[in-house]
């Protein structure tokens, strides 16, 4: 199996297209080793790629990519798909840096029509893909394929809103395996529960139509009144689905994993040169014991065994634990508090929470934006919520923020993951913005820990000693050893100071990286340097402003974007007091981070120790 | 009339009970009255204020406020309710500097349950307040009203998803006016006309139910037995609706001009003690001939005479117009530019463009995000796609921006109107963050033009010279007379120098203070200031940092947040190039700007022309 004889016959979906259909199987069945081998090496999505083998087989072989146009939402199950697409030879480089992207790119391939690392944007974009071709006068056919998951974002129904009604060749797939990220939400699941337990709607409705076009003479016009009558009629012979209320012509449920029908119904949909929303069932991880037995687990893992199945993201040394965790145990003696995840119970660490206060755990499905509107509905009623969120997805909430939250200072804590460098994830989910826009709302604090007792001390300040909305940021995976035991006695900031030439500022992780610097710069280059650890990063305290007044030379390192950042606001603050000494910022600018291990990306900043020293001992030349 | 004999009367929800039912017609036409009369003179919302006077008046009868809570979504719709709740007497101050809020603010009465000026937040607020209560064993049901228009924000869909299966008492009232702010759109509101062509819909349920629960020993069962029965059958008896698809228990359509009709459906609705979507019919505008005839124009009025009822927004004299006018132009010439629009046509001056372009305006309801992103995929396809857009509502699209928009560099124009301080809306309204966060998004080119001309200038290059996203962002209103021929040559700064010592920087409108300021400097203090006004903000030209090197002073003002802004940018960017004169920022500092005619605003932030002249003397003082 190891040499995958047929797949690596498939250089493109033309090659595809002229398989033998008894080899599909086959076919499928190496898809499925070779995402399994290269995924327990390179991390990556393993449950939603795994059971999406079979439609991304019967996509291609009913459309014509690149001519139709294929937008994956979510964009994490496009493995399959590009290696169908003349990417088979460097799948093993997927994730890695310089690799193939774990999300579609168009500098990657003709065949990725539009990216996507966030959710429910697909059909947004296919919508205007779709009018584009239709403006400009070229063949081809959208598709647009969503999850049952990315449905529960608002966005996703912004734009059914929108493309339902519209003339132009459109095709939605809906992707259903009945569980989103961890668990799927609300009504909107429970009513595609609701239709797939109807597996002869389409059929019904198909037939009756055939039925009635055949019959002669009074066949046709029997239809037409029918179609034409009340809607008390329709309903009962013609039952709509809310996608066909929303203008779609709806199709399905198809079994995910059937070839032969997707491709028919698909090739149908193909044909009909307007909007049609395809219901297909799909098991996710399907093919994989282990992932189909706990898809939530294998969403999005790092690397794992593959004979034992055991994925790392479980394991409890991590921030993200540790947050969870600790927010229990706050839980067991203040009932005010309650958590708040859009879809991500397991990557926020809530899972512990979640068992232990099940009415107060919030899985709002992926809908950042009613999670933090709601959290401040909670908020004002009296309640301590506490929204765990990545970053990169509070991107998504930055107006509730703003409206619902800071303007009334209603008390939520946020609790941000994956603040920083992510790594394999690549540009759409670095969290290399919030500490830029959260710094930028007025009323906010926002804390930047370096390590877990930080982290404890942070959230134990947020919910007990302060008033307004706060932000407690921390990395992705664990604290570093080296800094684990350094612990601020307070959350304001600590100082190491050697004396006042020389002063080494940053916040969160990085102080472990200025740790290393400061022995390479004192060993190599006989440069002794203080260090100043910032944990409250907004407001900024006057304290640290004055501290900062008495070096001659800062420089300050910032895991984050650096227009705006929190190192620019210092600079501006100091200049404004007059400070005239050297000022240097090391920050990401005005550029997006590619994907790579956290090390690699870390390196390629220029954040690590070594490239740190180097650029000081640089400035501090003579 | 002006007297007011019944509503001076009402000084509380318990006063509107005690009112004859006899007396409530005379009510509704004092309130009416009143609503115009004043907003005649300080503008504000007036169609959907007229729209829900019998509404608001019912929900007071039915429900007890504030131990009940209502949540009014976009909150502009609230003046029946202050009017209802102690707020006659200071009514004429609405809008007003110091006077009350144009929408509901908790620190205003305990009758104001949460604050809202953006769209579509309220079931997502309402449900917190909800779950709150049964958290914390407090009573009262919590009752959102939003309109058709609110519902095609994605936001709206997200909470519906969340709220419609949980156990607290929460009443959702739709105000359906079958218009939102400009023209409703899409799906959901074709799907709520259908729902209105059925009025029977209710009583019919009603009925059968009734009949059926009062028929002895069989009546139960049968009924129990359909229910249970299949989906075909229930369908059939029990047509649902997308609310109650969604879990809510659905009671209308309700005549919203006939207090008797939903006071009795809202007092049921109170005592079910669990989710009730109730969906009320109103007319827009209702009673005041002008703005029922084109509630469109009325929806957000500043000031207009009565008599004629000729609202100031239609004015050709603005940024608005100026842009939709030279959009025009451009598409006339250019097949590939379109316009979207988030139900902001006519706010926007996009409504000459929408005459002549029908197929290439796209007003998306609502739906920020989807408009973002529909705009990214329009570009992906070859097309130039604008979207015009407050920059208080631009906020919603923060995600897309970064996600959809620039990391691919997807070609979208934004014309961010709005942009600055807009006055009387107040904290909600002001667009005083997109000059920040817009900074930090990689790849974008920000221009702040402070006349037409420039307008133009900018459009004109980031359509046809640049490659990536470009936002153009303009304040409310007219150029200003005094800076309306000072056009830049170029689209990156324009300086006008007398010596090197003070330097005053600034873009946007507020050259034109600084102007002010200059001449009041030179006559009253004999101060010589040079200007730089940037058009560029973003990416900050090396140019011009060259050019501040040489100033022994620079001054600067930004009509933003100062954290994060471009004066803070440029600071930081001068400290590391070595400046070491003084530098000050004027800017809005870690607050939120409240409600006041744009002159008083602006003088409050120390914005004014005289204000800035003092700063200056007093900074200069020997």
């Amino acid at each position: 199996m190891s040499e995958y004889p047929i797949l690596k016959t498939i250089r493109s979906p033309e090659d595809l297209k002229k398989l033998d259909p008894s080899l599909y199987g086959t076919l499928c069945d190496e898809i499925r080793c070779k995402l399994i081998e290269t995924v327990s090496c390179t991390g990556g999505h393993l449950s939603s790629n795994l059971g999406t083998v079979e439609l991304t087989v019967a996509l291609h072989l009913a459309f014509c990519s690149p001519i139709d146009q294929i937008v994956w939402d979510v964009g994490h199950q496009s493995y399959t798909h590009k290696l169908l697409t003349g990417r088979f030879d460097q799948f093993d480089t997927i994730r890695c840096q310089n690799g193939l992207s774990g999300f579609p790119r168009k500098s990657e391939s003709i065949h990725d029509a539009f990216l996507a690392g966030h959710s429910s944007t697909s059909i947004s974009a296919a919508y205007g893909i779709a009018k584009a071709k239709t403006f400009t006068g070229k063949d081809g056919v959208t598709v647009a394929v969503i999850g049952d998951g990315a449905l529960t974002g608002g966005m996703a129904y912004e734009a059914l809103n929108n493309a339902g009604r519209c003339k132009d060749p459109l095709v939605i797939i809906l992707n259903d395996n009945s569980m989103s990220i961890s668990k799927n939400v609300g009504a909107m699941a429970r009513y595609l529960a609701v239709i797939r337990s109807k597996p002869g709607y389409f059929r019904f409705k198909d037939h009756l139509e055939n039925l009635l076009s055949h019959t002669p003479i009074i066949g046709e016009p029997i239809k037409n009144w029918l179609i034409a009558s009340k809607v008390f009629f329709k309903k009962l012979l013609y039952p709509t689905t809310f996608f066909e209320d929303f203008g779609f012509m709806y199709m399905g449920p198809v079994d995910g994993h059937d070839i032969t029908s997707m491709r028919r119904v698909f090739e149908r949909a193909r044909e009909i040169k307007k909007p049609v929303f395809i219901h297909v069932l799909t098991k996710k991880g399907k093919g994989y014991e282990y992932a189909e037995k706990n898809p939530g687990a294998y969403h999005g893992v790092s690397t794992f065994n593959i004979e034992t199945g055991n994925p790392e993201t479980v394991e409890g040394d991590s921030f993200s634990a540790e947050f969870g965790n600790y927010l229990t145990r706050l839980a067991k003696t203040d009932a005010r508090i309650c958590a708040i995840t859009a879809a991500m119970k397991y990557g926020t660490g809530l899972q512990v929470f979640a068992a232990e206060f099940r009415s107060r755990l919030f899985d709002v499905g992926i809908a950042e934006q009613h999670a933090a509107t709601f959290a401040a509905g909670l908020a004002s009623g009296g309640m301590f919520p506490v929204f765990a969120v990545y970053s990169t997805f509070l991107q998504r909430s930055y107006d509730q923020l703003i409206h619902d939250i800071a303007i009334e200072k209603n008390k939520v804590l946020l609790a941000v993951d994956r603040a920083g460098i992510v790594g394999s994830d690549g540009e759409t989910h670095q969290g290399v913005f919030d500490a830029a826009f959260l710094s930028q709302i007025p009323g906010f604090t926002v804390y930047s820990p370096s390590n877990y007792a930080e982290l404890r001390l942070c959230m134990h300040k947020a919910l007990y000693e302060l008033s307004g909305p706060v932000a407690v940021r921390y990395p992705r995976g664990k604290e570093n050893p080296l800094i684990a035991s350094e612990i601020s006695q307070n959350v304001d900031y600590q100082l190491t100071d050697s004396n006042r030439n020389v002063l080494l500022v940053t916040y969160g992780r990085l102080f472990a990286e200025i740790l290393t610097a400061k022995q390479l710069l004192e060993e190599q280059h006989n440069i002794k340097i203080s260090i100043l650890k910032l944990v409250q990063i907004t407001p900024i305290l006057p304290g640290c402003l004055d501290m900062m007044m008495q070096y001659s030379a800062v420089y300050f390192v910032e895991e984050g974007i650096k227009a705006g950042g929190i190192a620019e606001q210092i600079a501006a603050l100091l200049l404004e007091k007059g400070y005239k000494e050297k000022f240097r910022i090391r920050a990401i600018d005005n550029t997006f981070i590619a994907q790579g291990k956290d090390t690699e990306c870390i390196r390629q900043c220029g954040f690590d120790g070594r490239s740190l020293a180097d650029w000081i001992a640089d400035g501090e030349k003579p």
